[in-house]
């Protein structure tokens, strides 16, 4: 028993979680050990790879922060935030597609009025969104709460400027449907952008010849009781990274045409002040158990 | 493209690392991207499960500081390390077995003269250790530096303590190799220990059921230049958790008989002061590509 080759190693240590006394826990944990022995065996590991990734572990558990997921952005940026994603919602019976979280969600947004210009403050071209959450056949929602968030004119999230605490949220709020189940506001077209590339994971992506871009879109998570939450975004038709997106999150069916506009006034009746871009886009919702627990992997920031 | 089924997403991410320069690079992290996709297609990880894992990866790495390593007491519990040592010393040739470094090897050792007492301050069992260093042949080799930890008859090592850094190193000493190939020091005999339970390892080892114990051993570290280095421990004969430990570190051949002694001096000629343990063990080395690089997940702290 003490004397372990390869084989027998991986039996003791399957062995030594016999006792674990949650049955998903204990087969979460005994599949765990034969994926890792698996692949260390597969591909005769050595020390200094070992060595390697350890450290690398290290500096991305160490630089997360409230308001920084490195490890989030690792499991986007190899496939696994998709894929959990999809063994999740393989049916989806006619409601909206789901895509990942993304490391930018900072935990439950500030109720804001109908028609907000929520990027008031920022530079870029300007963009009224129209939308409306429904359940599978069409019938409106209401008083549902819909947060939104999206990257500035630069590729940045509010969330990654220094001044974040202070400042307070940009291109990021809560909507509350109608009784129509619409909700509509202002905001600037967002475009694509790389994501983080100054902590471990981006050292990788530029390691590896990988572009670090996201094609442009806005994160939407429709959250209505009784209803199977919604995590997903919307991108913009057009856009040259929709075919190569960093975390794979891109699905034909969440890209939205963006209509040019002259019009004088935006579809609120209030004065548009030059050229716009409207999106429009529906979201439909399948039943579910009610309100989800707070979404996933969300460190909620104090200010935000 | 965009609109991925399971299967048709790890393909894409698999692919999205074709052009990672460094052959083995590229099939490390295309052999990844096979492993943690099949683990989530087989066991159907929830949100909720993803979720703590990226919380439990987080806290491991945060948990980190320049003399304790989380991520390398997970990689032990998980027989990671041990299985990454098999997979490398696949022929020992009769050279000693090997073991894993284990997460209190601080660097380099003080030079310390043949016959100290590395534990002075410490109280507990007089154990006298008396060695040699040779090759396969039995020819002893002169001028080997030998690097030796333990921990004291509490179960901690120097480097768990508050005030090591200060106080500097207490069971922790480098010998190197007489013209016979021989050293020999004096220490306490130390005991069985359980690793740190105050982080998400040990966590993760009460809520398994699993206990945390290690069965008493001394590390040693042999470097000698021409030859493999020797990374290992020696157990003590008897322990009750030989047949359980911890990280599945226990060879039968790293087990040495301790004898106890009366006589009244030790073997070095100097006088024992009241029963003794006597440790005799030797450490045969295997030729290799000389002085290795600094061991594995090693952070040298500053003081030791």
């Amino acid at each position: 028993m003490t004397q372990f080759n390869d084989a027998e190693l991986t039996t003791a240590v399957i062995r030594s979680f016999d006792q674990t006394p949650n049955p998903r826990v204990k087969f979460l944990l005994q599949e765990l050990v034969k994926s890792l022995h698996d692949y260390v065996r597969r591909t005769d590991l050595t020390f200094e790879e070992w060595d390697y990734a350890i450290d690398f572990l290290t500096r991305t558990g160490q630089k997360c922060t409230d308001i920084r997921q490195e490890f989030i952005l690792l499991s986007d940026v190899l496939g696994v935030s998709m894929l959990v994603d999809a063994v999740n919602h393989r049916n989806r019976d006619g409601a909206t597609e789901t895509t990942v979280l993304g490391p930018f969600y900072v935990g439950e947004h500030k109720v804001t009025p109908h028609g907000a210009d929520i990027s008031a403050s920022l530079p870029g071209e300007r963009m009224f969104v129209q939308s409306r959450v429904t359940d599978l056949k069409g019938k409106p929602l209401a008083g549902v709460p819909v947060d939104i968030w999206h990257a500035d004119d630069d590729g940045f999230y509010d969330s990654q400027k220094p001044d974040y605490t202070a400042q307070g949220p940009s291109s990021r709020a809560r909507f509350i449907t109608d009784a129509d189940g619409r909700f509509y506001f202002r905001t600037i077209v967002p475009c694509s952008y790389p994501i983080p590339t100054d902590g471990p994971v981006g050292q990788m992506i530029k390691q590896t010849n990988r572009h670090a871009m996201r094609p442009a879109h806005v994160h939407f998570l429709v959250n209505a009781k009784g209803y199977e939450p919604l995590i997903t975004h919307v991108f913009m038709d057009g856009d040259k990274y929709l075919d190569s997106d960093v975390v794979f999150g891109v699905k034909d069916e969440l890209i939205a045409t963006i209509e040019k506009r002259t019009d004088p006034v935006m579809p609120d009746g209030k004065s548009a002040d030059g050229p716009w871009s409207l999106m429009t886009y529906e979201f439909r919702l399948k039943p579910g158990g009610g309100m989800a627990p707070a979404p996933l992997g969300t460190k909620v920031a104090e200010d935000a």
